[in-house]
């Protein structure tokens, strides 16, 4: 029978990893890239097309979910992956952080957090028990703790508060995740490490998240504004702090440039709404860097979006028909660079992938900035 | 070498027809349903699943494509087949019908009609002549003579001066056409008939276009807002009119139950933006008449949306998840169900060829009609 959750690390370079995560549904090639699926669909795309891309496993969004179609109801239905046709590993977020960037009338307690409804105001609660049901509800291959995302430029003692109570509650968590039953027996449940900025507090989220025994650690409160360079700066010790045995997850990061900075630091997984938002916004992502394809210099250019890209978009269309789609407004625009940017991201893991097991990462990562930051 | 336009009748019953065009870039079957490619794309679909459909030819706007991109580029930019990767036939309508819909400002005099566009205000100018060229610099497989399509609800004697004028258009029409080299021997012209509901006007106006001598015939100025019972009152008589061993195209037609009455009355050829458009506005098309997706009864079924389809959407989807999306605004949605409609008017398209080969049709209507109607 396939394990439950075994990750193992087949070769290193620095502190960069990768390896393979084994689960029920099928395996998780890493340093990996989620495409974010939020309201259970990878935004513009056929499921069929994001495997296509290389995408070993999505991330769905608890807190849209819960509100629409609802947890009961998506359990009714047989679970998001049956929903959604998706048969590989799903990863659910808590709905922690969406309940404060969403939602309106927030109150924050010990107990959990209420709120009202973006989409018709209805009242709702999360806690690390409800948090837990739901994700079980869905049938989440991997579980994230519920916690609190604080703003990251407040005073020391306020981000220390929060820290501390999202480690009850990731304490509370692993207690309803492990009173799951058969879903705690082929799911995994990952930690969230808080602390801002702060090296101590971090260490002390860090220990205490080890002292509970998780499948995996994410890094959370990140990408929340702080900037590359200070996100950088907390990634040189931040995921040394959790145990070397374990995925790191970083949450909702992040451009490129972000994605090979953190896998230098250490960092095994990530998400991140960037490559499907910039794809409806008109912007490719390429290994010479983003490209606007509203710019009219593209009306006639019959190249593709990336000369070095294997995608279907940059197989089949000139980047004179893109630019045509994106200015008329067409959704086939949207589909398209949707699937290039997914795909441009997975061949970017996978590129990362083959660097450090063939220990050349460095001069990978090295050649990676010089042509993404190099002036067309 | 393939021949440049032959229509071949296999079948008939009634009036009804079923055969072959054939032409440079591939076979269409007849009855034929042809989905509408605005703006160079058929939208929320990609080029390969329209054909996987069974769309023998797709429909392209010279109004919308001489605007963006414009004409000229699209030449330059190899035309609009590459452009938008589909390789066989195109029909492109003369713009005329769209430049009277659609744009600002417009005159009209004998030369042509002046107008400014919707998208920018810019001035631009239609006329047989330039209609044929726009046509031409597309690359278009079947071209339609530059015509007025006049408010149906006019008195006759407007309506005559209308269709006299378009049939001098046409004339124009065809001889630009055949001014136009290369272009010339690989395409085909058609001709419009005009004349609303009247129906010596329509017979003036078939045997006008008859003395021309076209590849094909259009019914126009039809599916404006008279209603299906005067629409097939006049299509009583408006497809005899005209020369029995050329197709007979209803331009801008129409609902599933339109179609099956329209080829009934010996009509060939269709185009609509209905499958399309409904599939944005989450409507789905079925054997058992059309369902709103949006539907909170749909909420948890998890049936297919019409169990007697064979498309990707129906063979994976339920309509609880199409519901979602639809509700959720998911641009998969929009995807799903296009492809979905799109496939059921080609399984519809089909199923009348079918009977008609078959010596069945009459059955065929009959059942369609009572399935379609049946309240569920």
């Amino acid at each position: 029978m396939k394990p439950r959750f075994q990750f193992t690390i087949h070769a290193t370079e620095g502190k960069a990893r990768t390896g393979v995560i084994q689960m029920r549904r099928g395996e998780i090639r890493t340093p990996a890239f989620m495409p974010v699926g939020t309201a259970a669909t990878v935004k513009a795309m056929k499921p069929q097309d994001v495997r296509a891309t290389g995408a070993d496993i999505i991330l769905g969004n608890t807190y849209h979910l819960m509100l629409r179609p609802g947890a009961e109801r998506m359990a009714r239905l047989g679970g998001l992956h049956k929903f959604m046709n998706w048969d590989r590993p799903i990863l659910t977020d808590s709905g922690g952080y969406q309940v404060m960037s969403l939602s309106e009338l927030r109150k924050i307690t010990e107990e959990g957090v209420t709120f009202a409804s973006h989409i018709d105001g209805s009242r709702h609660m999360l806690s690390p028990e409800r948090s837990m049901e739901i994700q079980r509800l869905l049938g989440s291959d991997i579980v994230m703790c519920f916690d609190e995302c604080p703003k990251i430029d407040q005073p020391r003692d306020v981000i220390a508060r929060s820290m501390e109570m999202s480690m009850r509650w990731a304490k509370r968590s692993r207690e309803a995740f492990d009173a799951g039953g058969d879903h705690a027996e082929c799911s995994a449940l990952f930690g969230i490490q808080q602390g801002a900025l702060d090296e101590s507090l971090r260490k002390t989220s860090a220990d205490a998240l080890a002292e509970i025994g998780f499948d995996g650690y994410a890094i959370g409160g990140l990408a929340v504004g702080e900037g590359q360079e200070a996100m950088f700066s907390t990634l040189d010790f931040a995921p040394g702090q959790l145990p070397a045995d374990r995925p790191r997850y970083l949450m909702g990061v992040g451009k490129p440039d972000d994605l090979v900075g953190a896998v230098e630091r250490g960092v095994d997984m990530f998400d991140c709404v960037l490559p499907t938002r910039s794809g409806r916004n008109g912007q490719a992502f390429t290994w010479s860097g983003p490209l606007n394809m509203r710019n009219a210099r593209h009306a006639e250019d019959t190249g593709p979006v990336d000369p070095r890209c294997s995608c279907p978009t940059c197989a089949t269309y000139t980047r004179a028909y893109l630019h045509h789609l994106i200015k008329a407004g067409e959704m086939l625009g949207a589909m398209l660079l949707t699937e290039h940017n997914i795909s441009f991201y997975q061949q970017l893991m996978q590129g990362m992938r083959d660097a450090i097991a063939e220990q050349r990462f460095t001069a990978f990562a090295a050649d990676f900035r010089r042509d993404y930051f190099r002036k067309e």
